[in-house]
């Protein structure tokens, strides 16, 4: 365990780039988009999907590249994480995710602090976290060996789009979407209402993950085989 | 076989979940297009193809993660699934992507019971789906081990463009995208069609699996072996 | 020798499906996007990729996965295909090319017979297919062993958009795109001039891989190995 | 070392393709997207990840690939270059930078000598490139065998996106990128600032490769894994 401050460099040094990819790939989208959302989303999710697999491949094997509370509770119920490393990580990325949302903001030439105006509530959009973090965690639960960053990245490239929320699935994420008032960004209000609805589908992801029992390792035969 | 409600519980879900991101991109890309809807399929084809990835590195260690009637009669044809499983896979099949297609209208703050209007029909589209099934049966059946899950999803992101249908391609998805009246939707009487031509095209694809013989392993040179 | 029926065909459904992929994406793509040139080229291109990608991952293993006359051209001198194979595999890279073209026009409700009236021509042209043949072939001569699918994909990506020609790279491609009066299409008189650029093109990615000598195995620290 | 000649060409080839995508491709895009510069950089980025993925596999195990000053200078420090091939690296990525250049205007039928009048100035872009830079080594110095070509690349896609600058962090992008009038252009009394950038930035992502330790390698359970 003594290794814990390399682990919560690696947690929030990864939370603050995550967030540096999210808020400032959304600002540069916005800019060039002259009003079209569709493009700009496109845009802000390719980037995230680049950023997030890389993110995951250079930080997992420091301190298994949760950026994310949510990952982390799951891993102590898991027993992946020893219960006195949650506070820790989470005030790790919960710092990362603010000092990214400012170097967003430094790199793009705006008034570092900022507050969101950008209100995100309603029962469809707390139905879309909850199940953009329950598609998460299943996703980081059940990938075979060696491709966890592939598949966390692709999940959130698709779950952009699919869910109404543009999947947050994160507190550390809205938490700090909070401090920038642009494309990603979310108002103070709304941020508890999302954390909820993460917290409620990581329990979801959790339970089904247990639902379908041990993760069986692939085939040969890949998708076809048949666990007689 | 005492794992069956298991593997159905699989199939069930995948299936939620891949009609869920076909739908729910759908809307989140017509909403934020402006009426560009190449855009919008840009946007809908991407979001699949990260999630149909993730869902079948998931699911087929369970399952085989058919999500798709047209597969499992193949795989029941092929040895691969007892003939006794294809009914209660059809049926978890099309029980998920209703449910699925509910769970993309819940999310989206839309009326939950919905009808297409959007007739999708004539030789054009019949050939279309024949030819996107047979594609997907060829690439199913002939995939490299290890990449199954990459190659269906690159497929699919495909054959959203060149299949003049947008390449269903799967007898589930055209029954849950029926109940959605939105972008990715089809009109209850354009699914027959549709079906018929879907099978036509497995059927297609399994012929040309066996005409041209046994899969082979890929070589240290990849594709430039000379099977001399 | 005696597989060389299925090889053939492997190389005719193959070319005709490559074909299929980019007329008919071409043909999508500019229906949706309303005059968004850049846009359609954008759907074009990632359409190509996946199914490149998919393509020789399929029929790689049986005859290689050319579709294309530069390809086979270039195994003959490295002696990875025999010669008297090269003239029957030209012959059937440039039927499938016709009726994948034909295939594209029948999905979209289009009439089969077309000429293409889009002139492509001039010196930046010429150099753009010489460019794009040179890189491909070193691609495909140099890829790692498993990745060539993946790399030749890639690249072709890439070189829709760095190449002034929108990359052909294959004079089967450009003989079968002839016939389509669409997005991808090019004028039979344009054609002469891109297979001779294709060839040229060919000809000196075969001499750099030469130049560069023996294909290194990658090493466990991959790009930064330097070999001393 | 006697094959130094050889590496010199394989980063000279290396660079000029490198910058042929970039400056090529924003041509064809910026022609294309009539103003839309949202789509115009999609494109953009996208080919420049597909080309930079194939170019780092193919010359990786020639010369490393760096095809980047900055990069060389670090495996320099690092021991994985002698200090004496530096300046013949960098010569050559200099070259190949122009030469790269050159040849895209020639595919374009431009005029093969321009000078770039696009002014990249001030705080946010120096930061924007220092960040990206640093990031850049990051995901160099700590990549999984093996994944080094995707990670570089996918990084750079999103770094198109998430820096102010379009992240060039690279002094030879820099410097080939004067000497071109077009949407990847640099105005050359920008470049100086941008280099200084890249090289602070160099040696802050060398700082944080330090101070993390040792690589781990990845383990069976992927990013889950916690390192007690």
């Amino acid at each position: 365990m003594d290794d814990l401050p390399r682990r919560l460099g690696a947690e929030a040094l990864g939370t603050a780039l995550l967030l540096a990819v999210v808020i400032g790939s959304g600002i540069m989208a916005q800019r060039l988009s002259a009003g079209n959302d569709a493009v700009a989303l496109l845009a802000n999710a390719l980037a995230t999907v680049g950023g997030l697999y890389i993110l995951i491949e250079v930080f997992g094997p420091i301190s298994g590249a949760h950026f994310n509370p949510a990952v982390s509770a799951v891993m102590v119920v898991r027993g992946k994480l020893p219960s006195a490393s949650l506070m820790p990580y989470v005030a790790a990325q919960l710092l990362g995710a603010v000092l990214g949302a400012w170097l967003a903001h430094a790199m793009f030439d705006l008034p570092i602090l900022q507050w969101s105006a950008k209100v995100r509530s309603g029962s469809g959009q707390w139905i879309a976290e909850a199940v953009a973090t329950a598609g998460l965690l299943l996703v980081i639960l059940r990938a075979p060996a060696g491709r966890v960053a592939a598949m966390v990245a692709s999940y959130i490239g698709a779950a952009y789009w699919f869910t109404a929320s543009t999947s947050f699935a994160n507190p550390a994420a809205a938490f700090g979407r909070m401090f920038s008032d642009s494309f990603a960004g979310i108002a103070p209000a709304s941020v508890p209402g999302f954390v909820l609805a993460q917290l409620a589908g990581a329990g979801v992801g959790l339970g089904l993950h247990l639902a379908f029992g041990l993760r069986a390792q692939p085939t040969a035969t890949g998708a076809v085989r048949e666990p007689e």
